[in-house]
């Protein structure tokens, strides 16, 4: 399929009526803003601390140039792209965020269904509000998101869900073994948890409801506030990879990996891939920026499966990540205001815009496939 | 002939009774988007994607600032360029931009009728609204841009036409076989040419009416479908410009060369100059800056013929385009405006207050010459 | 003592309701300025000139970036750091910072009630309004920060003075033996001294006192006159420091050094350490920045104690500060805004954050100790 | 004399009342612009093309910073330096602008009373409204600015008029050989010479009025006239300085200078100093920055006296300008906007500021001469 033939015609009968939803991820973001509650918009929007890793995510960006070719005779792109045996129609699949139903009443599972229509796969948060077999349910092509808390048992629990429920992959977070400061969500005094949102696969799963004397319904504040306590997991260290490694014969990838060090070690424990990613500026304040450190990574390490996320706005963003190296990247926050503004029809509607700008943007760069792509397709600015 | 001279005696002129138009092309921008529908405005100043190909063009000319040279004695300074036979009274041409009915009503005849009288030449665009015949009665001094579309008879007929009416090159365009993606058209749903604007040379050509059931007088949008529908054409070579070289032998250039290597690819098909281009910043987004690929290019091809447009906003642009190895540059988007607001005698105003800006910062920078320009004249910020 | 426990704890308690002070620095910033008089604001918050050097301090922290690592095991993190004998719980001391009773009515006993509460030590002002006595009596860990102004007789009996009241370092500022020129307090006409206010150690010494007529209670004009005459005091020499070296056996520092030469000249001189400063941007406009003399004196000292302060904002900031090299940071500004807007209470709140902020940051970024940290830790931006 | 002593008095004093007067050149500037009409604030503020040149200025001095020493004993500084014979209390010299008749009605007087007042020589210029020696009448320290217009003999009468009224050099501008294309006056239709402002010199001429046939007090239009046609002289070629050296046994220097080349070529012909220089950004469009300049121009000639202007607006670009290797500079802008808002006394005002300003930031920085600062005291941000 190629999505600029279908740009034209859709371009005919837009041209007579004004489109239903935002273009841009920037005219999503304001949507969302208008729509959301300042907690629920401060939550996804915001990062962690002074905010300048996520500034310096974006601004990464803009210093790489796409070098067009002309005339390569591209009239059949491939966007699609195969990760560790999950395929894609382009070069991104949705990044895990957790708690969406801050965002949209449908949340994980209206976002499931759009990765199912439209074949783009979806990464399930272990903090999402919908559980790993609502969203199985939905047939997307699913990866599941770990985080590691301080309970092997539940740890164990999830990853045996995620294999019987179908999830292709685990990516483990690194990056987020305890919340990051987060200056938004303190002034609004915003903790989603404590309501019993975002907790969706703890409450779901029996090891974690064995740990309770009362349920969720019975007593939620007890509930959530046991999830929260078993959120922080600082002692982790490399050797417990190991451990990890022994749960599932699914593949296995670190997320939040920023440095070529990192990488290396994470392969000598059997990992399969990293997603070289700052959790978008949410956690460290004043770190690199993720596209940054994927030129690292990748230097460290020419042949291994790296994906990455932050600052993924736009088609010419996706394009530059893939010529410094990524196998392919994540989308998030974008989505995330897709959501709250036209809930799984959003994320559709978004999914698809940003397949066709991609398309267009290699198409006209002069790319055959998303693939191909590396260091010559750039220059500095 | 020397404007300066002419300057002083219309400064006072002018110091009598404020100026009946903009002056700096911020200000014809300006004019122009209090007078124009909203989708009109958007279209002719809006860029794919995110725009950032359209900023990175305006921010390249920062970082190269002019070294005047003192006393060089250049009372009779040369403004003038000769390119392929074709001469300018200063070293621009007005680039081809199509669609220009959506301006003003008078459009490309109103801008050749400029052209005529300053002698600055026109390439009129094969998406213009008025004819390719109806322009050449101007007289203006005139080259075609073609659009290749993926019917050879078209353009065929196109490049005959072009040469009976007497334009004095072919410039294909290489870098728009398929349209963009623009978010300011796409959230106004504006696509002028359903309404037959931007269809001149389409809808008076005998081939392409060949190809009609009815008339564009008895089925407009049909007409105007066909005639996108012909539009894709990414299929093209570098081979098949041997076949287009063989349509005439009237010089032929390739507009929207950004790398040496594609530059290096044109020669040795026969093309007798190239236009360094992104097309202002509406089709890759994230490309490089014009200017910047300008510098690649002359360094490949220190003989070659090579144009450049993107971000020509004032006279030191133009000189900075120059020294950095263009015959001449286009100017784009300012003779939208300067057309939007006050037709013909617009576009002449803003012709004539550029060749005097430019004449003015040449004389009190040293230049004697457009011509003699080298990067010798610059240096980097 | 681990800050992130207490963070989750708190933040399920401050999800119920709405935090009483503001969170980032900016916050207390913009508090304090509605709260202020636009003199005493401006006081606080301006520089020299044009303010130059204000924005490169801020500036400079940009440039670099944290490349943070996972899954270090860090569980227990360590952020106190000693200097010269004195401990402090996190990186930072709070900076001498004059007059606070502009702020506060409470003004430096407030600080130091903060700073007893909190551990983290006070370098108190030779222009606090309250007396080294008063101060002491809070049991703040502390130093004294010791303008030499031009009368030996009045520094050596603030030495003495400071000994006795258990000061734990003496700071001798070399940047301000005159004040800087700055156009917020002329603009304003805002000279808190002639009021009396900034004068407490002179108003209780029994050298200075011996130099007036009339007690300060009885002609205040005069005796601040006095005061302020004492102030200039350019003459000073690196050889004078040999006397002062003489009159303490307490650790000696000098603050203002911003160039490697300066650092070995105090060494050479018997001094204990350096602060690298340039007076948070209030003396010297168009200055270096201090983080980046931080570097110069790092790369020329590599063993010597060295603190910095300049444009700490947030943990971010603090750490990157201590990854090129300085043993702690002085934090400024920030706290005389908390001090205006809460007084004791937002003192101790703004430490407790940042002690918390810099915790959650250092766990984030894999660091165990905020002392292991070194330029391996940083990448340029 | 030292000017921190008198401030710290003054400010004793200024506490008791606000300042009559703006502090920092932006004060000054925005009350310009609130007192002058349009048309005249903009010929004073605004510059050629897109005003790259003027931006450019600016941004050159935030690339340098200033590295403070401390404890040089610097008790007593001198600003003072001495330029072909000319003294000024500190390191700035009021730089030739024309028709400040627009400013303020006293105009060149009202400056050359604070310049006898202060001691910080004027340049007058050639378009000034007030006579070589009307403004001689002042005893202010004086060179004069010429511009060598397209008729020797009044070139010779001017500079002999000069010689005669005790001025101590000529300083001969080469970069305004015709004026520049600035769009604030084209906008505003503002060109004060043709109501006679700007035309002192020639008005007060024998050898010009020799050339009309009706005073300018019966026929103002044609004199104005006949005096802008003789400013045009763009055949002037670096022999041509060979007459105008003979003419003179002042001191000659040439203004505009902005290579290296030009300035040894200079020198070759008997000048005895250059003046770097971009005229402010009001000629040519996307030029170097001054300070840019001044480095090339310095490197080329080590010896050489050289005086630059462009940009100065405070104290640590007058440092900057002087470590880069300036003998002085000129300040420009600044003055006429004080001399706006407060005709003498305003300009007397700013002088003194700048003076005291320019005193405290050497003091602190550790200083002891102006003369003493070069490059080691800088380095690049």
């Amino acid at each position: 399929m190629t999505f600029s033939g279908a740009l034209i015609q859709n371009a005919i009968y837009i041209a007579q009526q004004p489109p239903e939803w935002p273009i841009a991820a920037a005219d999503w973001e304001h949507a969302a803003e208008e729509k959301l509650d300042p907690g629920a918009f401060g939550y996804i929007a915001g990062g962690a601390g002074a905010e300048s890793t996520m500034r310096a995510n974006l601004e990464a960006f803009a210093r790489w140039r796409i070098r067009p070719r002309m005339l390569t005779g591209n009239v059949v792109r491939d966007l699609s792209v195969e990760v560790l045996g999950m395929r894609s129609p382009g070069p991104f699949f949705l990044a895990p965020i957790g708690v969406l139903s801050i965002a949209h009443e449908d949340a994980e599972v209206a976002v499931a269904q759009a990765s199912a229509a439209s074949g783009v796969p979806l990464l399930l948060s272990s903090a999402a509000t919908h559980s790993i077999e609502d969203v199985a349910a939905t047939n997307a092509p699913r990866w599941f998101q770990l985080y590691w808390v301080n309970d092997r048992e539940i740890c164990a629990s999830f990853v045996r869900r995620a294999e019987e429920a179908g999830y292709g992959a685990i990516v483990v977070t690194l990056d987020t073994l305890t919340l990051g400061w987060r200056p938004r969500d303190l002034r609004q005094a915003y903790l989603p948890f404590i309501k019993g949102e975002g907790c969706g696969q703890y409450f779901s799963d029996p090891v974690f409801l064995s740990r309770l004397d009362k349920s969720p319904q019975e007593d939620l504040l007890t509930a959530a506030a046991t999830m929260l306590a078993t959120f922080p997991n600082l002692g982790l260290t490399w050797d417990d990879l190991d451990w990890l490694r022994g749960q599932t014969n699914l593949p296995l990838l670190v997320k939040g990996v920023l440095t070529g060090d990192d990488a290396r070690r994470a392969l000598a424990h059997g990992i399969d891939g990293v997603v070289v990613s700052n959790h978008g500026g949410r956690q460290v304040d004043g770190a690199v920026a993720a596209l940054d450190a994927l030129v690292e990574v990748r230097d460290a390490l020419p042949e291994a499966v790296v994906l990455m996320d932050g600052g993924i706005r736009c088609a010419a963003d996706v394009l530059k990540a893939m010529a410094l190296g990524a196998n392919a990247v994540l989308l998030g926050r974008p989505y995330a205001y897709a959501l709250a503004v036209g809930g799984r029809r959003g994320v559709e509607e978004l999914i698809q815009n940003l397949l066709a700008e991609i398309d267009l943007n290699l198409a006209l760069a002069g790319g055959t496939s998303v693939r191909e792509l590396d260091r010559s397709w750039l220059t500095r600015a």
